[in-house]
This record gives C-alpha cells, structure tokens and sequence, in this order.
C-alpha cells in the first residue's frame, strides 16, 4: 500500500498538495526539470524537507538533475489520490457553506462538492450555483448513491457533533470540520479541524510593538 | 526580545495557541498541572515536540511536576500578544467575509474585527452583525484611527494583490490571505495562505478503495 504506512505524519500528507501546485506552475512555465535547492527557494523551504517528505514515496529524483516536473506531478496526484474523481458532502448552508461550495467548485477540478445539505427548512431547494440544498435527512441515501467519500461540516458548533456522527454512520471516514469544537470520531475516521481563530491568533504573535 | 528570534519556525508558532486551547480547556476542568505526556495524549502530539516547542520561550515546566496550567496560560497569552486588543480590517464582504467576521466575533475575545470592507457599492452600507460595510477607499484612514494591525484578504483572487498592497501601503505588516492565489510582499510582511483546496486535496491521501 504505497504511501499508507501510518509512519508518515499529517504534516507531510498536508505539503504534498504544495509540491503538486508547484509542478503544475512550472509545466505552465515550461520548466521540465527542477532541483530540491530551486524548490525550496521557490517555497520558502528546507530543501532536505522536501527530499525528505517525498523520498517516503519512491526515488523521485536523479543526483545533479533534480525531478522532472511531469513525472513528478503525476506520482503526486496518484499518492494524493487525485487521478480520480472525489465526490464530497458539505453540510451547512450558511454563509460559510455557500463561500466553500463556491471556492471548491472553481479552484479544484477533481474534487467536487456532489451534495449541499441543510437541515433548515428555509435554505432546503435554494439554488447555489450548480447545486441545490437537499435535505439533511437524505445524507446517508446520498453517500451511498453519488459514491461520496469526504464530508465538509459547515454549520454551527452546538450542530457540529450530530452532522459528524449521521456522516460517520452514512460511511464517510475522511471529515474536514469548520465548526469550532472538539469532535469525537472514532479512531478509523480522519478528521482535520480547520479553525480560522487558531490561525489569528498565532499570526499575533508577529505583532511588534 | 522574547520568541521572536527568526529561528523559531512557523510549524511552532502555528502550534501555541493550541497549546493555550489546552490550558482555558483544563483550567475549566479544574486541572492545576500536566505533563508533557499528558499533554501528549490529549492533543495526539509528541511529547518531546511539546517540550522542545515551549523551551523556545523559557523554563515553563517542572521535571516530575510539569506544567502549571495557569502560568502557562497566562505565558502564551504574553508570547502570541494575547494579552492586548488586537483590531484586524477585513477587506471582502461575500459570503466568505461575512462567515469570518461572524465566526470571529464569537470565538476569540481579544481579536476583533474593528472594520469590514468592500469596493462594491452594493455591499457598503450594509450592516453584518455589528459591522457596517465601508467602502475600501477609507481603508488607510481606518487603519490609522483605528490602530489596525492584521488584514484579511477575503476577495476574488483577481482582486487580492490589489487589496494586499493597499493593506501594506496603509501600514498592516500582518496578512491572512484567503484568496486562491500566490501573493506577492515584502519581506517585512508576515503572509499566510489558508487555501481549502489544498486541504481538500491532502485529506483525498485517506481515502482507501
């Protein structure tokens, strides 16, 4: 199972997608050959990290040549799964939720929000953008029927463990969660926390007064 | 001039005000002292990690006693400057501004969003939450008056470079930057990306067929 020893840290999974954006930038460019030294000036990193972070995946790179950047962007996306279709269900139809269903649909072209769910009945058949809010109850009907393998939770902190235990049930493993509480999930579920005020607050520490 | 030896990396700035979550979460629970290891399995990290990144800052724990959990509070507080106002301007009044001036009125108690900003007539004027919209052209004078020292850049990536260098111009060295594009600053400007796609695409590494 390449790629899936639990030795490798989320740290390292979280800069794969960094290198898979660099190398689509460089085949724009027309660079076809790139050294870890080049890379690391490129993304203000340690170019031992970068060897480091992909050698855990294959010999990527030649001595004195360096990768090539098409090679190299396909093994990424085959690591990071992204050489097939990703079908998610974002939960939450606030204003959150429809920043996100926006975002996703424009940035990433394999991952694509297949089912917007709310479970307030005024938000339930509004269009956003190509979707239409469906009703929560019909989330675990919709994981099995659109092959849905992530799921997004964008609704309020007091609603968050509820939508993550139904997602859990319908079968999703892998939750990406914006509300700001602790989640219990049992151990085979991957959950990532994303917290914007985490984020502020340790951008305070650079303030210099 | 406490922790702000370049030295210190962003993955350990990035990780402190985790570490205070941790604290207000024990002081609640009525919890005086920790351990790393404690710490450790709480927070699903290394305890030595937890160890090296604190002794950046000073001699914060005891060996065979650990950590005083309200000293320590009150000490990362000091380090991220979270013992003070912090006012943040926040350019894009979308969906995605409007979740995050939300989102962060509630949750942290010391930063505040002190302005919300937009070019399009439309939006200024508008009221979200306790915030006014105000049009980007006040921004400079805004920043001045209201002694604002971190920007957050919730716009189009069409518009985010412009947007940046009206924030730098007006004096805001601090940049959390939403938009799905590269910016570029100065050195002395500290700029973080938050980019869902990227999340997304590391999460895809879980999925297992």
């Amino acid at each position: 199972m390449l790629g899936k020893e639990p030795k490798i840290s989320n740290s390292v999974i979280r800069r794969l997608p960094i290198y898979l954006r660099l190398m689509q930038l460089l085949k724009v460019q027309g660079i076809t050959t790139i050294s870890s030294q080049d890379m690391g000036v490129r993304l203000d990193m340690n170019p031992a990290q970068i060897r480091k972070d992909l050698a855990y995946f294959g010999e990527f790179g030649r001595k004195g040549v360096g990768y090539e950047v098409e090679y190299l962007e396909r093994k990424l996306r085959q690591i990071l799964n992204l050489d097939r279709q990703i079908n998610v269900a974002l939960i939450g139809a606030g204003h959150l939720g429809i920043a996100l269903s926006n975002y996703a649909r424009f940035q990433s072209e394999r991952i694509s929000i297949a089912g917007l769910f709310d479970a307030d009945p005024n938000k339930i058949g509004l269009t956003v953008g190509s979707l239409v809010v469906q009703n929560f109850s019909e989330l675990t009907n919709m994981v099995q029927t659109k092959n849905i393998q992530m799921g997004i939770i964008a609704v309020p902190a007091i609603a968050a463990q509820d939508v993550c235990d139904s997602l859990i049930s319908a079968g999703v493993k892998i939750i990406l969660n914006f509300a700001p509480i602790n989640l219990r999930v049992p151990k085979e579920v991957v959950l990532r926390n994303t917290d914007f005020t985490t984020e502020l607050q340790s951008l305070a520490f650079y303030i210099d007064e």
